[in-house]
């Protein structure tokens, strides 16, 4: 943790952390070059050292979280025969890496779409959306899941669920094994014919 | 919708309506009186004929939102002997106001503390999350709902889902009905043994 290590990764990465905890307190919009500097104890042109300007820190903030959740799609588990069990295995993990990268997660889900950036983000959360929404409609054609329901609405309103965890989640203030297996329990019960 | 009718109700009505918006676009902390003046239209001094400052307009926000909640605990139905059509009645009524006043339960929502209004706004959302604890743990306790689950837990995932809704949930673009029966269906079904 030694300071003035210059342009090394480990700083970048540091960087990050701060404008991450910026963007949460501020807004994306509401935050300058300024209030980055300020925060992070540095010149705005030191940190134009590591990025070209605070676009570049969203990116590689909202990156960070859909890299995590995509990086969910290709576990093996997702190769389950049946679509109620990639549907269990996605929400849960989902939960994990929601706690696991909470505040980076909790920037993606607050992107307005007003820069190019955010436009991008918002545009890989609906491919996020779209690959659950296809797993709600095969479970519920295997029969899995009840059919009475839009699978496209139950799909949101799962992810809401598990998306609204960001709002009161807090490392080390909540029990990660118990918030993932009630929220399995409850989605998939309430998917439940 | 004739303008400058004075200080009339009609006119907070209408300044209201466009505070709320730009607090949704640019964050509570992110708008100023320069902001509002120019959404509205009007100069400063106009918004001051109403209101002492933005921190009442978020005072009005916020109760019209939490006045519309609350109303719900008083309702004929929540006199309902099981606690389970309770819960039924306050989700289900619960979309119906989140969509009736979606803006303004959006800003709510949004409130993050920094202010003694905001403070309050807090304290309001967590009495009324109590509410709707006490429901749940009553409907376990009467053998409605599985009791596998921490009832505190449960609501405050329920009622995620619920919040949900204001993400995406545009006047006219969604059927309010169909959202109502597709979560009071999820939330029971979640909970059920």
């Amino acid at each position: 943790m030694e300071r003035g290590a210059g342009r090394t990764p480990y700083d970048l990465e540091r960087l990050l952390a701060v404008a991450v905890s910026v963007f949460i307190e501020k807004g994306y919009d509401g935050t300058s070059m300024e209030d980055l500097a300020r925060a992070a104890g540095i010149s705005k042109s030191s940190i134009y050292h590591h990025v070209e300007g605070k676009e570049e820190l969203l990116r590689l903030t909202v990156e960070r979280a859909l890299d995590a959740l995509f990086a969910i799609l290709s576990e093996e588990e997702m190769r389950a025969p049946r679509a109620i069990d990639r549907l269990r295995h996605v929400l849960g993990r989902a939960v994990e890496v929601l706690c696991a990268e909470a505040p980076y997660v909790t920037v993606l889900l607050r992107v307005r779409g007003n820069t190019e950036t955010e436009r991008w983000a918002l545009e890989r959360r609906r491919e996020f959306d779209r690959h659950v929404s296809e797993i709600v409609t095969r479970a519920a054609a295997e029969g899995d899941i009840r059919s009475d329901l839009r699978p496209a609405l139950a799909e949101r309103l799962v992810l809401g669920m598990v998306n609204s965890i960001t709002e009161w989640y807090r490392p080390g203030q909540a029990d990660v094994t118990e918030l993932k297996e009630t929220i399995v329990a409850m989605a998939t019960a309430g998917l439940s014919k």
